[in-house]
């Protein structure tokens, strides 16, 4: 079907359902919860996990206990274990439980970084680059990232070259992953191929991964104008989890067993299971209590027949 | 954004939430309902509605008043109104409600036809090709359709050659638009672009549209992959209908709204209002009591600033 070059054969999907889509539910997993939730992933295959974040855990309860993940899990074999961290005070604790990546980002848009992160986007900016220089003179892996890059509900869309300026001073630190992100869920398959084009021109060398929001229903569709722009690094997380909860139909991330079957459907190698994959969604749905967006556990349960695996 | 040529710069847009949306509904729309439903489609700028098919009223009462809706409607004025036909009767109830545009498809799976339409898929095609002419000798205008055309759930893969053998066919009856369906939502967006590329040079000169299901979530990712490959006829269904209603997470058609918000938003034109469009949603979702999958109307209800339209 495809006559893509071997080495393009095959993508990364990290999978952030323990951070980006638990920080949104209302109810708590148990650390329990997470760790079992986490090997479901492991064992299905995903290769770099983002297990949670270090922010005030009386802003974000839900993710209070992630040292202590961290702490309960083999870091020595197994996927790469991120985590996300903020300030000064989440380097503290990435270094203290030894997560070896992490990533930092900053919003693009003055607007949503005012309202999201209490600063003006350069002061923000300018912050992120000093934490990123010393989380990598401390050795960790960092992925450095950019928000709203592709529209902001307060500012509509966002010039490019602003992206690429801010990008750039990420990449002076020494960062070489770079994650773009449509928070918004506003981003087309136009725009994604125009970015990712003019990014990769700018920044030879440096690895660019994509964070697609479906809110408009434009996930997939992004990642694959992606993909075919040359990118191989997408975020995306388990049953399409995120979004807003208390917003009813909004929408959350890529899901992840929807990728993995829309990359496998194309003959591009993912490395997971689909089937586990969505074993994994199963166990997301019975302890929330609601079936989440991603498709392919409904697909699988109907025993339609799915030949790409 | 874009920096296509002006004549790629708008696609047609099919609604087809009367028949393919309705005739999967249990609860049955009344005339006055069809009716008012059709209006809100015409005013939101739809050029083209399949408002019905001509089948047995036993087999399908959802489509039972297909003849009576289409005398209703002032076919001189407003989008080009279709209909689906599938043998000798139909077409004789097409004539004589003197609806101008008909769609008539057959299944390239030959378990699938067997299944769905109770004879072989060499046998369909055949009594299709001689229902076509005469269609055409009828004056009527026609779009002739291929069922299963990326995947079958008995079959698996279909070939790329047996699908080109029987659009040949169906191109030697006179037919000039082509609509190629993934009834399965198996379609991937490398399998749309090579299908789309080969069909376009084997039959210059020949309209392909695509039909494509939303299973698996690839709706308007196959979508924006068949644009690109030059497609510009696409159906979809207001607010996502069809699929079946009986089976929880199932999926339809793509939705109209998303479509539209999609093509806007690379500055592609539909002709079609975002906002009518979700009304129109609207009025499916209090006739039919439950919230359709389509995503433009909850992002519009809850005032998320869309910038592209």
């Amino acid at each position: 079907m495809t006559n893509r070059v071997e080495t393009d054969s095959q993508v990364l999907l990290e999978d952030e359902a323990l951070r980006d889509g638990l920080q949104m539910e209302s109810r708590i997993f148990s650390l329990e919860q997470k760790l079992q939730f986490f090997r479901m992933l492991q064992d299905a295959g995903i290769k770099r996990i983002q297990v949670g974040s270090f922010v005030h855990p009386k802003i974000v309860p839900q993710m209070a206990d992630t040292d202590e993940l961290i702490r309960a899990i083999d870091l020595q074999r197994g996927p790469v274990v991120s985590a996300l961290i903020l300030n000064d005070k989440g380097l503290e604790r990435a270094l203290k439980c030894a997560v070896p990546h992490v990533s930092m980002s900053v919003s693009v848009s003055d607007t949503h970084s005012r309202k999201n992160a209490h600063r003006p986007a350069a002061e923000a900016l300018a912050s992120m680059t000093r934490l990123i220089r010393q989380a990598l003179e401390s050795g960790l892996d960092v992925r450095a990232g950019l928000q709203c890059v592709f529209g902001c509900v307060y500012e509509g869309r966002i010039s490019e070259n602003a992206v690429l300026r801010a990008a750039d001073k990420l990449i002076a630190t020494g960062a070489t992953e770079i994650n773009l992100a449509d928070t918004t869920g506003m981003a087309s398959p136009d725009a994604i191929r125009h970015m990712v084009h003019r990014f990769r021109q700018e920044f030879p060398g440096i690895t660019v991964s994509l964070h697609l929001h479906d809110t408009r229903g434009l996930g997939l569709a992004n990642m694959f104008s992606g993909y075919d722009a040359g990118v191989r690094s997408f975020d995306v997380c388990t049953g399409g989890l995120g979004g807003c909860p208390f917003v009813k139909g909004a929408a959350g991330n890529v899901p992840t067993e929807d990728a993995v079957n829309m990359f496998e459907s194309m003959g591009i190698k993912t490395g997971i299971d689909l089937k586990a994959t969505c074993q994994a969604v199963a166990f997301l749905e019975k302890v929330l209590g609601r079936v989440l967006p991603g498709r392919m556990k409904r697909v699988l349960d109907n025993q339609q027949v799915c030949t790409w695996q």
